[in-house]
């Protein structure tokens, strides 16, 4: 098996009560369990993990890259201003495939630029929870 | 009684002895006590948190949305720059009212925008401690 | 009693009318009036005057700082690009208040940063009508 | 069977050719036949279409419009600077999906921010070809 | 005999009438009879194309790919915009020499940028007709 | 009879069915046949044409250069990019105006600036169908 | 008859002596007389008015929004920078037409921008006297 | 004797009590009347304005411009954002030299820039009172 | 002995196997030992502290200012974003020297400002682990 | 006698033939020489230098510093971009005034600032040679 | 014979062992020494220069604006950045062409804009050694 | 013994009485025979040079480039505009600390880039004069 890190950042916990009309009514529960029978499929074992802490984020990425054979992170609010973030990505040599669910591209100025991505493997945005099925084929390609 | 938060953010609790000719020479404690009055006056009971991390301001935020009628919130430096807390702030429905000791305004060019305030109801710059009174008669107006 | 000039500038004179998805659906004579109970409160005689020119406001400042204890002012549209307004500000020895109905943090790029207040003590946005009663309140602490 | 089209632009008919360190060995037509069985699996019969011509794909995406369920492009160089692609993806009904081989926010400067995408429906960037198939099963879900 | 193709883009089949003080009084076929000479003493084959169209010239750069052993072009006002255009001339290994007639730094700020140059091996700008003697020179030194 | 040619670009044959709450709900044919009772009344006969494609619409302008007294366009998506389009209207002699349905300073930053418009006459824009009629009698002082 | 006020800023009571190279040599008086036979064929009545002072023109637009069915406007300067004309055009709820003498995209960077057309119904620039008959025309389309 | 015209801007009827570090402490009357033996030995007759208001300077300009040999203006706070005022001067065909009692390089950012100085023979900045003085002077070599 | 706390930010922790083309191949472990014969020989004792939290940093700052003489800090990817961590550093009256093993001035633009730096008493860049034994010698000078 | 250093920049050497249209037809030791009878009637000395080096003419400013009692100084084209020359006029503790021929205001983006003069009591700019003797006036009353 | 001056900037006369994969393995003296042919064949006599200081080659220009028919110039790094050389090559009434070695639209971005240029008749860029040659061939189609 | 150059810029032979709140009471001549002892320590050599000229500071590096093993330079305001001295640090092969007495992130915006320090090794700034002595520590680590 696998073993493949799901990382959620900042208020992604609220997921389901969150302005739901740009983040959908779904829970990050019902997310993460969804993913459960792709994984399967995909021959992946899926740890799950979520933080409102950057700090708690790098160190996510650090143990990943000492136990897992890729992340699918969610960076939140952190994507368009963490150098730190950016750093651990970079800092690791298994691949990081980051999600967003609302299409990035569509919203406010700053939320265009992701820091984040330019360390990521790719980028998937704009397609709700349907947004972590794709990145976890395309983790399974690469590893 | 109306349960109220008042969420500090970094560096907060070195008031009294940090730059006092820009932040004045109370300290946090005092702050808070001085609030009391008014709080009962108002029929509000007040909750203090003060925090250097980002991460945990997110989670104050959404704990004050599922117990809380309002929120009163000095973000520090993460007001310019923190997209986590302005979503934690949209995340949750209740009133929050920002303030600041200092007129933002008059100070660094970096400092002006307040990135934070655009989720809030509204803020309060540049009147020291009285900020803090202010933002709970115009919490009062509104919950 | 302390004297307070209240300064409201252009369009202010169609509060009620104006945009109220914005504005609120107050007159600014409902406004004023509903300050005199705070002001007997707080032991201060209000002067009231509104103005759709700049360089009448720059005026009314003049003849505050001669006549007044105080200043709450609402520049309107010239808060945003009046260096003459600013500079009026800072001529007088009295404390200035700016207030704005709306907050600005949540508007128009243009409208984010408020140019006089650059020279106020301090700024309250956001808060509707109230607004005022607050500023007033700060007014009483300062002189 | 679903009718999606699948667009290429500019300089995607060199694939395979072209700076192979950057866009891959596989050439157009390998990428468009490996399509073929997942869109099968999906139910989805593809129209394959390669144009160099802004004005040609704006056409297409009309057609699209009038004759498919969904759409897959790769804008290609486009996708920085057309306003007039980005307003036939707004102008047609039916869900856009974009795709790029690489991943922008690693590129030079003026290919990070894409123009088109802000009128689709999401976009995958930096998976190679395995990016088309990702974009078939999200178009599968939202048609 | 070795073959160049000489690419001139969009309003130039105009020169001549088209704003005489700036481009001369030249039409496009005096200039290319002018060439004859010089590419028969270098021992060059020239073919002429001309097009308004800014994908057609991307097809022409791949035409010449196959074909040629270098191109001189001027692609007019597409220099300053096109991303297809400079992804054309990187995705082929033959020599490219871009020459404008008139000097693009002497001229509206958005002329004095080319995009498409950052792909060629040099550029030649403000010498008129005389431009394309020297590209053809230099493309001899270079094939 | 002065010949004038109406230039519609980019994804106006789409009108009608395209974003009718910012376009209306006329067809371009119904706008063009409204246009003939105004150019009979002003003496004019009217040559219409529709684009998607740049280059063409390059053509077109030089077309009208031999042929017309006058043009008018409305360049659609290419407006606000197109150093081609601008430099075929600085190509030709007789005045060009410029229309657009919208107006321009209402919608997105990147709509604001006209670049094409720099070479025209003068530009008409926010009164929908009814500005190619106020572009006929502009055009009718001009020829 | 429908009451419409003609608006014309500062420095347009010098047409005629002011740099008529770029305003032509007509009087504002000149333009005037020339309105009322277009206004009487469309059932108008013009109320004329020119003034250099912002707030003037602020209340101009407050009167013809209690007395008038449409308003012309040429702000002059103050198109470029006056929020507070801006807020008046959106304070009222008839028709608002912009006109300009000249074209503003042909003139210095600062002119190219104009505030106050983004609360317009439309702007009309570059065609002169002419500019003022066609914003009456578009004006009777409207009320 | 030759007219000139002294206009001075917003808020310099404030000068001695205004800001003295950086204005210095004499009156404006002081100013003026010190002038006059300057204007003497330079067979000058001068004319003395005041205002705060943007379109009465405008107008005083236009009066200049009909009864007048010069104008010194000292535009103050609207130095920096007035196109009417520098359409103003721009109208008139006698000499404008504008003075500064400060040296706008060494201030703030929105100081450095004189919009209206770009309309102006000449600018002084810097020197004080003195300032107006050499004004008369220069004034005198171009009348 | 004077104490001195070393603190590293997000991702040194990691040091030795992170980009060691740009971080070299020494651990923190191994930078830290090489430091205490240094800080033997200028009679400090050193306290390290590694954290991946902006805010756990903040208050490492603090315990700082109370128990040490001096600080010498690398904030990693904070230095060039967080307001906090500067507010932390301007809050404590103990010198702070802050030291990049890389050189920043050589590396992607968002690393080239360092926002901390500016509370720091000076800053050294480019050396490698060297940088940290030349802050303990810089320090030694000003405690 | 009071020594004052006249210090003019590059390109001044050739002032007379170098485009009279924009700094006058006047050679430099014109203008030199007609400074003699302002400087006697003033009580001063003059020293004239003219270097074409930034280098040198930092060193004019440290020897006026030891030996003169106030510098006039046209920097020409380095007033835009030395630091090295700003720095020197805030090293010495004499008044200096800048003098620029043509008004910097008038011409391209790249002139109208000067960083030079922020480190200078005063600029006068705009009134060919009679800005030198403008200059020697203002310092007369300085020293 | 026509007399032209060659000039060389800073840093050229270290050509052969700078940064040999940019600027080439030739020295300056090599290249110098393989136009002397190309001069013979066009009935040129060369002057070479070469300096390392802005005001040295300030002065060469001036010299060969009386001395010279012509100049070919490469101002290496003063090219992006000199306001006195550009005012120089205005100064004199000799055309000046301007060479470099490498590609500027291809290098770093403060060096893809040439300010000298602007002056220049026209720039070749891009071709090594033999952008000399050309510039040769150019200047004798000028003088 | 290993030979280091020391290379002074602009303004710092007037160190001692230039600004000394910002760069300190010591002559340069006193921070030169400082650093004799250190130097002894570390087997160096020192030769010093100031100078005011930038392209003088070009030739120095050069001279070191053949005969000296290190470079230690402080190019005052040139750092922050100089390519030329940029290109020079980078043709020569020894490696080049550069030291600034003041802390460049703490002053005025112009100074907190240093576009020479992106050539150097690395970059050591606030520390005073002790920054020269940390440079010839850092500089016997690398020859």
């Amino acid at each position: 098996m696998k073993s493949v890190m799901i990382i959620n950042g900042p208020n992604l916990d609220l997921l389901g009560s969150r302005e739901p009309e740009i983040y959908g009514s779904l829970t990050l529960e019902d997310i993460n369990k969804g993913l459960e029978s792709t994984a399967n499929q995909l021959g992946m074992e899926l740890i799950f993990h979520q933080s409102n802490l950057e700090g708690r984020i790098v160190e996510l990425l650090h143990e990943a890259g000492q136990h897992c054979r890729g992340v699918v992170i969610n960076p939140g609010g952190y994507s368009h201003t963490s150098v730190a973030i950016l750093d651990a990505i970079k800092s690791i040599s298994i691949p990081v495939v980051e999600v967003h669910l609302s299409n990035l591209h569509k919203r406010e100025k700053f939320r265009r630029r992701s820091l984040t991505a330019s360390g990521a493997a790719g980028i998937i945005s704009g397609f709700g929870q349907l947004g972590y099925h794709l990145a976890l084929r395309a983790l399974s390609e690469m590893i």
